[in-house]
């Protein structure tokens, strides 16, 4: 098959703002998951920015972070130009951070398409990725189109929002593109069971593809107070009163996702079906399930030795873990705290992150 | 009651050269437990040294130990005459080393009463203690009688060896003590309920109490070949030689307990019962049972901070242990290894050792 020509320059908008707790006490609120080599040895925003490289130059690769991931994001990618890096003074969602990154991209080449991806996302299967961005920045070539990336389902997950396809259905490069019919929060258990039996239900992978021009145009129809405070932003882009106009404007802006301000919305809205491996890995317990395991269905960070231990996680890189009798355990171990957490428990995470955060243990946070 | 008058001299010796490997990774081959602060800030040595200061000075204390604690003995103990501490080239078990503290005694003071103490036992109520040592020492005037110090049983233990009283009993400073019918080996649980249900069993804590001319004569008679290859050893007691005569003398000794070569075997034992907090604190599990708990039972050495976290002994002297949702759990944090164990497998920390010895993880041990 020929490769196909794009008509529109694809630029990539990598979100890299999450405050993850999840993989406390590895994120930090200095170091969340999307700066820490949670699988192999890069960072995961670094592994973001080199997967979609094949499709995509860092020259037209732009990184959206808070203000205080400066200097270890620019550490972790210095290939990307400096002016690549858009800072936000403080965190105000997704809505925002797409429709900045948008006027940035809007002001390089108006017609653009801009893939928005997660930095803190694993996939497999990384070719057949590529090959479902490519698609999918085809399908979003017609204006006012917006283009989502959904996931098939493999297990009822409560965990994630879900997209219902639509009955309308388009052929793009050999593959098929769904109308969304809608956007579906996060289910129940027994919704989730039945969203994966029925067939027509995605993940919601929170990753888009679209031209700038639709972006920018759904969220003057959908948000119109924060596309109005964004003109300033949009008017002073690669001019020297940029960092003033941000950090005036960004905390006064509305603070809702894309997801909901937008896409919920929106006029024209497909999704492009993917089966590539893909996982957010939210907790330990789903990293762990992602990694090669020994005979006893460990996986291990580090050195462990032990009597009677299987089914656990164990991350450990300078120090022995002895252990004897534990099942399915979460052992995490880092420089000044040590976590132990059953793998099911391990949404708990986040609450005892909050108890240290109410005892003022800002070293722990 | 007015103190009673000792006709004989008292002198302590404590036996030292343990290796234990129950407290590992705390306890490791050159530090063995009687080496560590396990409960409150003075290692257990110091603690045994000082526990007997009422009744001892630090003149007539000898310390019985492996050549590799040398250092770290002499360190602990400043206060103790240099000439106090005997050194074994290797251990030769308890009839060894007590045979060759008793020659030292005898070259002080030849009908000297010597008090045998293991340097890693806890004591309760340290007054009541001297009081039975006391006690125990006027009954050892008699030549020739061997005198035992037995703990009251409070559950049907099956890691100590039991002593059972005999018929023949005598008042010694208001107490019963009595004759010893015989020395038994650690029962299995069943028989470990028989005993304690039948009232005439006691534990055995390895704390002898003997005139120094008793217990040699009945090393000669029990044990003749240990007994001769002494021989050596007792003339060149204080004199230049000794070291050159226990570097070539102690590797031949026979290697047998003091309980199995001599006790079971000798003429006339006794034995005071004590009920003094007794705790040989054989494991993890045993020293939690010492400490105050919280009011989720959980004993920590250091930081913790969890949800649903109960029965655990967690000792991190430098680290935040956080935890969510483990029960009765040993962990323990260590500068090179981190131990996590059910309290009920605690008994398999040694089995983990030996695995450690055989992958020859000489580091570890």
């Amino acid at each position: 098959m020929a490769k196909p020509q794009h008509h529109h320059e694809l630029y990539a908008v990598i979100m890299a703002g999450g405050q993850g707790t999840r993989f406390w006490p590895r994120s930090r609120r200095n170091r969340p998951k999307q700066l820490l080599n949670i699988v192999g040895e890069a960072t995961m925003v670094e592994q973001t920015v080199a997967r979609i490289g094949p499709l995509i130059p860092p020259g037209r690769t732009v990184v959206v972070a808070g203000e205080v991931y400066r200097d270890t994001l620019r550490s972790c990618l210095p290939h990307l130009p400096a002016e690549n890096f858009l800072f936000e003074p403080v965190g105000r969602n997704t809505a925002a951070c797409v429709a900045w990154a948008a006027l940035w991209v809007q002001q390089r080449a108006a017609d653009a398409i801009m893939i928005v991806l997660p930095a803190d996302h694993l996939i497999g299967d990384e070719a057949e990725f590529l090959r479902v961005l490519d698609t999918a920045a085809m399908a979003a070539q017609p204006l006012n189109r917006l283009v989502t990336i959904g996931i098939r389902p493999t297990h009822p997950e409560t965990g994630y929002g879900y997209i219902r396809l639509g009955e309308d259905r388009m052929q793009v490069e050999d593959r098929d593109v769904f109308r969304v019919a809608c956007f579906v929060e996060k289910p129940s258990r027994q919704k989730a069971e039945e969203f994966l039996a029925d067939g027509r239900y995605l993940w919601n992978s929170g990753m888009f593809v679209w031209r700038v021009d639709a972006i920018l145009q759904e969220v003057r129809r959908c948000l119109p107070r924060l596309a109005k405070d964004l003109e300033a932003v949009g008017t002073a882009i690669a001019s020297s009163s940029l960092p003033r106009v941000i950090a005036d404007v960004y905390p006064r802006l509305q603070s809702v996702s894309i997801d909901v301000g937008v896409m919920e919305r929106a006029r024209d809205v497909w999704v492009v079906p993917g089966d590539f491996g893909w996982s957010d890995v939210g907790s330990w317990r789903a990293l762990s399930a992602l990694l090669p395991a020994d005979a006893q269905g460990n996986v291990v960070v580090g050195e462990q030795r032990g009597l009677d231990t299987s089914g656990c996680y164990i991350y450990s890189p300078n120090k022995l873990v002895a252990t004897i009798g534990i099942t399915d355990l979460v052992v995490i171990e880092t420089e000044d705290v040590l976590l132990i957490c059953p793998k099911e428990r391990d949404q708990d995470v986040r609450k005892l992150v909050e108890l240290l955060a109410r005892e003022g243990r800002e070293d722990m946070l």
